[in-house]
């Protein structure tokens, strides 16, 4: 049995969406059992088989601060990363806010050995509909080079077997592309990288290429990752605003609209960031997912797939290989 | 008479184009007087009044590497930065490689006083159409507190005097809003900046927010500048792309894409990063004006006319005080 801790509580939509998602999600897997955190009077509908209720009287709301985590210990949050922590559970999901998810599974849940910082990866949509992996996009506000390093080797696991990529192309994300580019962190990360036999390591990859999708995985230290996760999501949601409002400039283009603008509604789809689906966090010796906090229960249930599917194939142990090597 | 130093040698397209935008800007303003630099076979069309031609044997040519200036100096654009430099012209413009007129400038020409590190200005489109200055988009590979400072108080000149906005709203690029956000050094700039009463400091502005028109400088350090203008950059190229892509996709798209394409053109155009036009430089003692490397003799023209303006109204000059205050 492959389990899983469930936080109910954390997302903008409430408990309803989360009880549907893993009443479905148990149908669909007879080799799954949940922990689900939250308060009792709320879950009901969740006193089933293959089910557990773990009661939790607290709630860290969406926009709490990340310092209110420390005294949040009975929180639906804390409690669902503590029990992954401990081995009841295996992984653990939630739809609260990504800074609080991230900051509860800091203070509340141990690191793979020989990782000295965790990270965020966020999958971004590419001009080839592959994607490609970006991470750090925003944990760290500083990384040296070991940290760049160790984010290459835990997503060149991920995009291996979870992504089912063969042979993962991994660049650094950098000002230019010859190897003294950047400042020294990013110039001794490029020699880590280019000396691993172990990845496949493609180079410096510029901003202006992240989204042409030739390669798999983009490392990068979570101050830039974040500036450069945030700028393809600005860019994005501006220039569809823009071209929404130049459909409906004149008559003539609201005609043509009616023509175009299904083609043109299926890209806007695809670089909804919102859609994007959050940030995944690595380097915890549990797989952490994080579903939209506004998640509906299909979104949430995809988010449980995900945890599901790491726990399957042992991502993190693989991880921890990956990093001994 | 204003005088300024024009490379006519460097650009992708040859020396014709400048001596065409030479000649017409000579026309148009008779306060000017133009000294040009580069083989005066190829000048004999400007042997004519207020235009100086300064025989320049060397060319850099667009893909040199930028160490290759050093040993370049009867190049054309050496030649025309000296000149301003030594006081015989009042500012230089050129269409050569930006990383070699920035270094050309590097090595060439004094910085103002107390600047420790000049920095590639670039102004990018926004929703409103009013556009924002992103500053430093890559001349420095790591820049501190004070140099942020800085960056923020030419910024502030800039936009006062060459862009006519009374009380220049400036933001600092982070990975949040909060003051304690990011490393030290941008921890270290909220303060300064939060401390200087002769700008309007707007406090931090995530990535996601540039291009949305509502602070007119943006102060960053020229890594995350330079992967935030990138960012940008590739993520309208990939979706101007996908959306023409798009409307060939059907015929019912094709035939729509007839009545809107003048809209989708006029918004295509607007985000042209090739039309946001290089950089400028900023730090020097005289102006410094990149011109595109594509140039033709209108981009060139507007390029003069801008090095012509910061001369009019002596904006060096005003930097040079309002780094003093």
């Amino acid at each position: 049995m492959y389990k899983l801790s469930i936080d109910a509580m954390s997302g903008d939509l409430g408990s309803s969406i989360v009880v549907e998602a893993c009443l479905s999600f148990i149908k669909a897997h007879d080799d799954v059992e949940l922990y689900v955190t939250g308060k009792s009077e709320e879950l009901e509908k969740l006193k089933v088989e293959r089910i557990h209720i773990i009661e939790a009287r607290d709630t860290i709301p969406m926009d709490a601060g990340i310092m209110s985590v420390r005294r949040k210990k009975d929180s639906s949050m804390v409690k669902a990363v503590v029990l992954a922590n401990e081995g009841e559970t295996d992984g653990v999901v939630s739809c609260g806010s990504t800074g609080a998810f991230y900051t509860s599974a800091m203070l509340f849940m141990k690191r793979l050995e020989g990782i000295e910082k965790s990270c965020l990866m966020a999958i971004l949509p590419t001009y080839n509909e592959k994607g490609v992996m970006l991470m750090d996009v925003g944990a760290n506000a500083q990384n040296n080079a070991e940290q760049l390093h160790d984010f290459a080797l835990m997503g060149n696991v991920y995009a291996k077997y979870m992504r089912g990529i063969n042979d993962p192309k991994i660049a650094l994300l950098n000002i230019g592309s010859e190897s003294k580019k950047g400042d020294e962190a990013h110039q001794e990360a490029y020699k880590l990288l280019e000396n691993d036999e172990s990845i496949h390591f493609m180079g410096n990859i510029e901003g202006r290429d992240i989204l042409n999708g030739e390669v798999d995985v983009i490392v990068t230290d979570g101050f830039s990752g974040n500036i450069a996760l945030k700028c393809c999501e600005g860019t994005a949601t501006t220039l569809m605003k823009l071209m929404k409002e130049s459909l409906m400039s004149s008559l003539k283009s609201k005609i043509g609209a009616l023509f175009v603008k299904d083609s043109l509604y299926a890209l806007k789809d695809r670089f909804d960031y919102k859609s994007v689906g959050g940030a995944l966090m690595m380097g915890f010796v549990k797989p952490v997912v994080k579903a939209h906090g506004a998640s509906d229960a299909k979104a949430f249930n995809n988010a449980m797939e995900l945890a599901y599917q790491m726990v399957k194939n042992d991502v993190v142990g693989k991880m921890k290989e990956g990093l001994k090597e």
